[in-house]
């Protein structure tokens, strides 16, 4: 029996180790552009011990992905404590982290195609999108279930913001990392602004939630620069 | 050769035919659930002869949404005449009608999946966006090749920001969509203002935009709403 469990984990530690090689190899360059062959071999082992783990590519992108996905929502996670500017800049920063290491295979996967285009991938993409939603929302001290609809396309709205501001970052790196960084945070004011601007209960909120924003954080520093720029 | 001429002539007609229905169905349901039989029933003949027409479903899709593609790259183009925001209130809701009408089958599209994610669809949503940041470079008076990447950024972003929205939207309309075309408005002019708030060249850029902008047009009313919201 022993030896059975520590053959069980044999396999698992195999698994484990086959989809770290792949997801560096996915995040380097195009999944299409990678074969289980260079897998096999940054792993050290024989393509068909490969598929004694993963009955195909597919199915080892998709655990890969599945990895990268806990991780990447997991960067969301935040104390809360302390102003909001603060803790959405520190949440940027663990974000452009993970953009920058999986540079190629994020682009790939998020500008879709028939190699990524699966309803596993395109499930996981989304549970990170609602993971981040649900962190942003806690923050701003909101249940999911009272959420107004304003509120939930803010936040939707500027996660999508996010994402396409880090693809256009990626096409050839033109902007500091760290102006879109501090610039995303300021979107988020902004847009949260613009329904404010148009809605009561939004309006509410938003006061609520910038409260605690001290005189030198990043609602502040836009405000400043607002004022500087409307002069 | 007039036979000939007539002939081919009516092939195109027929295709031209079924495309228009085939887009119909596609708008209204995810492509997905769409079959052949129905889209042969819809159009009054056979099953063998929609692909005498079309090889295959995905043929007919693809034929189907170069027709959308090309009737939505249409709604971006406005007269440059007037203020700023009235030319992009007036897109944005040419741009929500097309969003009306082909609802279900533009959500199956951009939250992607196997049906709908090959290469071929990939470029036709990538040549809408493109079409539509080239518009709106076109306005504020920018030719693409001396475009600084902090207003491509800014376009872009905000284009893929429309469509988000649309997205949201669609998932329950919950949001009137007037005030969704006004705000998505608003949010260029805060995502603009943002990116001026950090960059010297897009300040200038965006006062040079803005220098006709009337005291009732919707900029003007978004900075009334705006000092409004600080008091």
């Amino acid at each position: 029996m022993t030896t059975g469990v520590r053959r069980r984990m044999g396999v698992e530690e195999r698994r484990q180790q086959l989809i770290g090689v792949a997801l560096e190899l996915f995040s380097r360059r195009s999944p299409d552009e990678v074969s289980i062959d260079e897998i096999a071999a940054a792993a050290g082992i024989s393509r068909p011990l490969v598929y004694h783990y993963f009955p195909g590519k597919l199915s080892l992108y998709e655990a890969a992905l599945q990895r990268a996905s806990d991780d990447l929502a997991g960067r969301f996670v935040e104390p809360h404590e302390g102003p909001l500017g603060a803790r959405l800049l520190r949440v940027m920063r663990r974000f452009f982290d993970f953009v920058d290491d999986h540079g190629p295979g994020f682009a790939a996967l998020m500008r879709g195609g028939p190699a990524v285009g699966s309803s596993t991938t395109n499930a996981l993409v989304d549970s990170v999108r609602q993971a981040a939603y649900l962190q942003i929302l806690a923050h701003l001290g909101v249940g999911s279930a009272e959420a107004p609809a304003r509120l939930e396309l803010v936040i939707r709205s500027w996660v999508s913001l996010v994402e396409s501001t880090a693809l256009i970052w990626l096409d050839g790196r033109r902007i500091p990392r760290a102006e879109l960084e501090t610039q995303l945070v300021h979107d988020f004011a902004a847009l949260a602004a613009v329904s404010a601007a148009h809605d009561e209960e939004m309006t509410v909120l938003l006061r609520r939630a910038l409260m605690d924003e001290p005189g030198h954080g990043p609602f502040s520093d836009l405000a400043a620069r607002l004022l500087n720029l409307a002069s």
